[in-house]
C-alpha cells in the first residue's frame, strides 16, 4: 500500500494548468481569476462627496451654528455624474450629491442636514472641518495597487472590484472539460425499477455534480456494463474532448472489473492500493494510444473504486485538487480544522479513515459527529445526504472516543464560497 | 430609525413560497427540496457481498485454516448485476463480486485473498463468521425512512442519495426570478472609458452574481439614469416578469432619487432608515399598479443604497433571507460565530455594524480583521473583493479593540456550500 500523500503527489505532477481565456465580467463568475490584477483606476476615480448636502470652503463655515447660521450663494448644482468643476470665490458653495466630484475650490461637504436645503442661498447651520465627508481619489486604491491575486475564485464581490477598477473582460483558466464514465452491469439509470441485484447509478450524478461545484465543465456523463468494449467504445469517443475523464467501479480485485482489465496493461493508468478507507484501489494516469492520437496528450484518467462513499471521498482527496491545479487556483488542497469528536465511533487498523461527517461551527468550537447513523460503511450512500464534510482520522488510531481532537475538513464548493 | 430585525420582519412577513416544480435529479442540482423525502427503497436494497470472493455457508468453512484448507464446490458465478439466487447445498459456494446479492443459502463471504480463488472448486484457509463481509438490506435506510429533509438544498450528496432511494425526479422550489436595475446618471458599463464625474457600474454585476449565489434565475440586468422616467420604463417592462427586483441607488436624501421619487408616493415601497452602517436607507415593498395588471400580484422590490458595499451589506441582510425564503429554504439566516479581533477598528456611533471582513478559521478559533486596509468606508468597493464574510458590532459599541470578541457571518454561495 501507498500513502495518500504519495499518490496525490502523483497525480499533481501529472496535472499541468489549462490555458486561460479572456472573458467579459459576467461570464467570469465562478472561475478562478488567470493573472494577479491591478486597479486600472484611482478608487474612487474622483474625490467625492460622500453626502448629499453643499460643497464649501471650509473657513467660510467656521463660525456657523444654529443661533448664528452663515449664508453661502449657491453657484452650481452638482448631481451624482456631473463632470462640471465649478469655481468657488469665497462665500459661494456648491450644491452636491453622493457621489459627485467635488469642486477643486471646495474642501469640505456640508451635509444637507446641517442647512435649510437652500437652492439659490443656503443657511449654513454647523461648521465643518477641512475634509469632512470627502472621500479622496485614490483613498481605497492607487493605480496600480494589487486587487486580485492570480488564481482567486471570482465570487460576485470580486467581480464587482474588477469593475470598479476599470475592467470589463478578465483573464480566467479555460475550465477543465471532464466526463464521466459509471462501470457496472448492476446500475440503472435512478428512477427505474429495480430487478434483483441492481441498484440505481448514483455514481454519475454524484461525480458531475461535484465536478461542476468545482469549476468543471461537464462533456458527458455516460454508463457502461462490466464489458470491456463498453467501455472501450466510450474511452474511444470521449478522449479527444476531455481534459479529465472520471471513472466509477472496476478498479479492485473482482473477476468483472472492467476498468482495471482494459487500463492496466498499457501501463498508461496505474492501480495503486492506497492506505486510506474507504478508497483502497485507486487508477490514476494520463490516456494514450488507441484512445488518442499519437502525439496528442491524453486527458488524466481518474478509476475511483465504485462504492459511493469510496466514490464521493476518492473525489474530495485526489479528483478535486486535481480540478483546482488544472485551473491554477491558489487553493488546492483545503485547510483542515481541529474538532471536538461529539460521540465515538470504530476506525480501520492500518489505513487512514475519511468519514462523512456532520460538522459544526459552535462559540464552544468546531464539533463533529459520524453523518451515518450505523458505523463508517463505503456503501452508506443515504448518509452522504447528511454529511457537510468529513473527518480524518490518522491509520494509527483504532477508536475515535467521545471528546477526543480529530481533522475535519468542512464541504464546500469552489463556485461561490470562499472561506 | 428602525431597527434591522424590523425591517428584515417586514420583509419575510410580505415572503410568500413559490410554487415547487418536479425536475430530473440532475436538473436539481443546487435547488432547494421542495418536500420532505423518505426512501422508497430499502439501502441498500439487496443483501449484497462487501468483498469480491464466495458465498458461503458459515458452518462449512469453520474449521478451514492455511494448514487445513477446507474445499468447495463452485456451483455459481455472481458479477455485480447478477439477478441469479443459486441454491447452495452443504459442501456448496458461489464465487461473488462486490456489490452482487448474497444467495439465499450462504450467510458469510469469504474474500477471495482467503481462497485459492478457484473456479470450479475454492479451497478456502479460513473461517468466516456469519455475516461475515455482508452488507443487509436496508441497513443504511429502510423503505419510509426519511432521507432528506423539506428545505435542504441539492447538493451532489443530496442527489447521489436520492438516486440510491429511488428517485429519478425530484420537486425542488421554483427558483426566484429576479432582475437587477442600477440607478445612477454617473455610470458607465464595465471596462468603458470614465469621463470626470462618472464610474463603472460594479453594482450590477454585484447584485446579479449575489442573486445567482443564491438560487435566483435572472431575468434581466438593466442599468438606467437618475431620470424618473428611465425608471419607470424599465419597471413596467420588467414587472410582470419578476418575483424580485433589486434596484441601487436613488434611496437617500438627496435631490434626484428617482427610486425615491417614483416609488415613495404610492406607498407601495416603503422607505426607511435602518440604525446600521452601512444601509441606513432602505426601501421595500411589493410593486402594484401601474406597474402590473389589476389583481396581479406583483414582484417585492428592494430599493438598495448605491454605494458598493452598501448594497452588499443590504443583498446579504435583506435581500438573501428573501431569496431563500421565497426557495422555501430551511436555512434563512446564516449562523453567527464569535470570532476575536485580530485588530481594533472604529465603529459608528449609535447603528449597528456590518463591516466586510476577512475571517479566518484556526486550530486557535474564529479570527477576525477588517478587509480593507483603511476603515470601514461603504464606498470601499476594492475591500470587497479581499472580503469573505463581515462582521456584526452592536450599536452600543464605540470602538472594537484586538482581542474583543465578535459576531461575524462567514460569506457562502447557498448553491454548492453548505455548512
Amino acid at each position: 500500500m501507498i500513502e495518500v500523500e504519495t499518490q496525490l503527489a502523483r497525480v499533481l505532477a501529472e496535472t499541468r494548468p489549462l490555458s486561460s481565456e479572456t472573458v467579459p465580467l459576467s461570464a467570469a463568475h465562478g472561475r478562478v481569476i488567470a493573472e494577479t490584477v491591478t486597479s486600472r483606476y484611482a478608487l474612487p476615480p474622483w474625490t467625492n462627496s460622500a453626502m448629499d448636502g453643499y460643497a464649501v470652503r471650509s473657513a467660510d463655515v467656521a463660525t456657523a451654528s444654529t443661533d448664528v447660521p452663515v449664508t453661502l450663494e449657491v453657484v452650481a448644482d452638482l448631481p451624482a455624474g456631473a463632470s462640471a468643476d465649478p469655481a468657488l470665490s469665497p462665500g459661494q458653495a456648491a450644491r452636491i450629491m453622493t457621489g459627485a466630484p467635488v469642486p477643486a475650490d471646495a474642501d469640505a461637504i456640508v451635509p444637507v442636514e446641517a442647512t435649510d436645503g437652500g437652492e439659490r442661498r443656503v443657511s449654513v447651520t454647523a461648521p465643518a472641518a477641512a475634509g469632512a465627508h470627502i472621500r479622496s481619489a485614490g483613498e481605497d486604491r492607487q493605480p496600480g495597487d494589487a486587487l486580485v491575486s492570480a488564481g482567486a475564485r471570482a465570487g460576485a464581490e470580486v467581480l464587482s472590484a474588477l469593475a470598479s477598477a476599470g475592467y470589463g473582460t478578465i483573464a480566467v483558466a479555460r475550465r477543465p472539460r471532464l466526463a464521466v464514465i459509471a462501470t457496472g452491469s448492476e446500475l440503472v439509470a435512478p428512477g427505474e425499477p429495480l430487478d434483483r441485484g441492481q441498484i440505481p447509478d448514483s455514481n454519475s450524478l454524484l461525480i458531475s455534480s461535484l465536478a461542476v461545484e468545482h469549476g468543471a465543465a461537464l462533456v458527458d456523463v455516460v454508463r457502461v456494463s462490466d464489458d470491456v468494449d463498453d467501455l472501450d467504445a466510450a474511452l474511444r469517443r470521449l478522449s479527444d474532448r476531455c481534459d479529465v475523464i472520471v471513472l466509477t467501479g472496476g478498479v479492485s480485485m473482482g473477476a468483472y472489473d472492467p476498468v482495471k482489465e482494459l487500463l492496466s496493461p498499457g501501463g498508461q493508468v496505474r492501480f495503486e492500493k492506497v492506505a486510506m478507507q474507504p478508497g483502497k484501489p485507486q487508477g490514476f494516469g494520463r490516456l494514450g494510444e488507441p484512445w488518442v492520437g499519437t502525439g496528442t496528450p491524453g486527458p488524466l484518467v481518474f478509476g475511483l473504486p465504485g462504492n459511493p462513499v469510496s466514490a464521493w471521498v476518492s473525489f474530495l482527496v485526489f479528483v478535486r485538487p486535481c480540478l483546482r491545479a488544472l485551473q491554477a487556483a491558489s487553493l488546492v488542497e483545503d485547510p483542515r480544522l481541529s474538532a471536538r469528536a461529539e460521540t465515538g465511533w470504530r476506525t480501520p487498523p492500518g489505513r487512514r479513515q475519511y468519514l462523512p461527517a456532520r460538522i459544526r461551527l459552535t462559540d464552544a468550537g468546531v464539533l463533529v459527529a459520524p453523518a451515518a447513523a450505523r458505523g463508517s460503511g463505503s456503501h452508506l450512500v443515504g448518509s452522504l445526504a447528511d454529511a457537510n464534510g468529513y473527518a480524518i482520522v490518522d491509520a494509527s488510531v483504532e477508536r475515535v472516543h467521545e471528546g477526543d481532537t480529530v481533522q475535519v475538513v468542512p464541504l464546500v464548493s469552489d463556485v461561490g464560497a470562499r472561506l
